[in-house]
């Protein structure tokens, strides 16, 4: 099989000079990292084991099943940061682009709605347009903890709207940790069915659990076959070794590229089904490493757009970036000859869009390199449910190895408690009276304002 | 009036110690960018009178006028980094969140595709979405240079599309430089409309021209308040001095930022209409600022969600970032006490999802400013025209005070040529033979490659 072809040749010193890995490091590196996986394979961390546990997968069907038959229009998922960000890359890459807009493109179908924030403007918008229907919405609530503020405060909101239809528990699944938290509590007193995050695996590397799968589910995506690319991953890492394994290859690169000043981590997809992978892995990356005074900034740029907003910073700003690119495109779009009066434009006419895609691709790729920005390429020969369980996996893998490098713990996030604590405490939460003075006395303290 | 409040106290070396700015440095920054503008007075950028002049509003009017007594269905708007990002950012603003998902919402006006990439699997969806409702779509195709690839072959194939649907010419408007390229000759020989970018104003400048206004006005936003907003701004930065003037205080923290270790530069809107807002601003620092080994490198977060996601790096990551905070909140979305059974979440019940937006807003600042993460924020009283012109103009002229403390040329961006010119030779086009036998050489270099 050839699924997902890694290029790493402009990312070499040989490419792109002094900014590029030299051999010896990447060797060195890759024998690290290799070490490491031996340990590893005796006791691997939960999230590594899921393509092969198909945790949940009959509950999931089950419900799923159920839920189809509710004849559900509208699918309302309550989460944020890992809880969301797994489901809407999923969406994104294996749904229709204009799904939500155009009910021919929905095969029966619900339109989604992912609610990742509280901003009530929008809160407002999407009650507003749930509202005639929400005898036909079907709400997943999904907090690891059960206790992000976030989500619990906008299930109390739909919860009242839900009750307010005959029939709302059939259409009502909460997705959480197997025995602690306030959704345990809830569904237990309601009524309502619950999924769960197996124990150990967080929220940040729990797309392959019913966190990103049940919703998926209840799309009509195949979850098995995203499984079931997770799963070749998986075995692709433990067959191939060194530079041959992509796992290894690219967490070396990534790591090198971090530590010769290149802290800044650009993803920049040529496939807009993809955009919002980037921001997945931004997720998963800076969470991950930003701690202990480490980590690269993933940013996100997205191809061609982004050659007309980021480019010239690549090219011509400093050396402090190294640019993943992705890229993939299949459908074909010929480009008429409509002005076959101008003799400028002919070298488009009678092509293909994609030709010129692949081409802007391609010329991106070696203006970066003559600059000599490392940069590499990931090319998948299809956006399929397989590719991307595939490629969850990898960069999950990718991010666990650059902890071990950067000897930082990867699933852990210490430095977002402090902010939870103040939120909690500028809103009168009970016990945090202490905090409370603290915040008060920041809120109080003399600003610097200028006014406009 | 007090429509846009800045608080740079979490800025200062009093509020982050050595990771913030100093008064001197401030002091002195204050007194260039004071001198440089006096100067500039006398000779202003062409971008710096657009408020006052008003360009081509009377012609605006007249065909976003005409436009709206054809009753179309469907603006589809073809343009690429600044001739896309301007209206996407108002769009995001001004319109309803579901503007194109739902009819109710849309108040009479059309949905919107503005097609800023050539993704084939995007075109192929939104041009499947169109034909059915040709004859209702109306066309703007934006390029200041009139030469765009991307943008032109897009128009082959719409103008193709378009011919099919009778009296099609009263639906295309052409927005292109005032002399040269290929949609002025487009224009002449197929009698479409043209309205321009006037002399000297710069693709990532031209929001507040037809590029950005016209789009605007067919979807009945009043693009005069927009314009007096940004006139508002343009006369706020004449008015006042030193640390008074919003424009110097934060050209002069954004530039100190960079000079002193910080060269990522966070834009992070807790409000999701002003989320394209960070995109805008990402192009106009980011083509501006990047060359000659310098420039910031900007990149996008989103309140509250990328608390989930990026807080953690920002507090224990490296310390090479500061972040800059957009807050607005004004809708009421109470929540209601749903579960009176869990005291855990009593603090929660009978609050507004903006009382919790806004203290994870404080939060998130206190906690950045106490692990010395230096912040800056802009409080807008309400995302509106007159407040979205005023942003436009203050963060292009922090843009243009920044390029002569960094001494380089923000109009310019001479590091994207070269792969312009490589897709041009990879396609083929007449007279770049010579650089087609170097991009094919680069084509079958042999590669280091891993394959899953």
């Amino acid at each position: 099989m050839k699924t997902i072809t890694m290029d790493l040749s402009c990312a070499l010193a040989e490419a792109v000079g002094e900014n590029g890995i030299h051999e010896n490091d990447l060797r060195l590196t890759l024998g690290k990292i290799s070490e490491y996986y031996t340990k590893l394979l005796a006791r691997p961390f939960p999230f590594m084991t899921l393509p092969s546990t198909r945790f949940q997968f009959d509950e999931m069907y089950a419900l799923a099943d159920k839920a189809s038959k509710t004849n559900i229009r509208n699918l309302v998922i309550l989460g944020i940061g890992g809880s969301s960000l797994g489901t809407q890359t999923i969406f994104d890459a294996l749904l229709h682009p204009l799904h939500n807009q155009e009910e021919r493109f929905r095969e029966g179908r619900p339109r989604y709605f992912i609610l990742d924030n509280i901003d009530p403007h929008k809160m407002t918008a999407v009650v507003e347009t749930i509202i005639p229907e929400i005898d036909r919405t079907f709400l997943v609530v999904i907090s690891k903890s059960g206790e992000t503020p976030e989500t619990i405060s906008q299930f109390m909101l739909f919860n009242e709207l839900m009750k307010k239809s005959a029939g709302y528990r059939e259409r009502i699944v909460l997705i959480t940790d197997m025995e602690q938290g306030l959704l345990n509590k809830i569904a237990q007193k309601e009524g309502y069915p619950v999924l769960n995050l197996p124990p150990g695996v967080g929220g940040r590397f729990s797309v392959l659990t019913p966190v990103g799968l049940f919703p998926s589910a209840i799309m009509g995506i195949n979850i098995k076959k995203m499984s079931d690319g997770a799963a070749g991953m998986a075995a692709h890492i433990v067959r191939y070794d060194a530079e041959e394994n992509m796992a290894f290859a690219l967490a070396a690169i990534l790591y090198l590229m971090y530590k010769n000043g290149k802290p800044i981590h650009v993803i920049m997809p040529y496939c807009e089904r993809l955009a919002a992978f980037a921001d997945w892995f931004r997720q998963l990356e800076a969470e991950s490493l930003g701690k202990k005074g480490l980590g690269p900034t993933p940013t996100k740029s997205v191809g061609v757009t982004d050659q007309h907003s980021q480019l010239q910073l690549y090219v011509e700003g400093p050396k402090d970036k190294c640019i993943v690119l992705l890229y993939s495109a299949t459908s074909e779009v010929p480009i008429p000859d409509s002005f076959d009066y101008l003799e400028d434009v002919s070298y488009l006419a009678n092509k293909d869009m994609k030709d010129l895609f692949h081409a802007e691709f391609q010329g991106t790729r070696l203006s970066l390199t003559e600059s000599g920005t490392p940069n590499l390429s990931l090319t998948l020969d299809e956006v399929s449910d397989y590719n991307l369980g595939a490629l969850f996996y990898l960069f999950e893998m990718v991010t666990t190895f650059m902890g071990h490098l950067l000897s930082v713990n990867p699933f852990d996030q210490p430095g977002v408690e402090q902010g939870k604590i103040y939120t909690k405490a500028i809103m009168g939460k009970k016990g945090f009276e202490k905090e409370r003075e603290h915040t008060d006395k920041f809120l109080a303290s003399p600003v610097r304002q200028v006014i406009f």
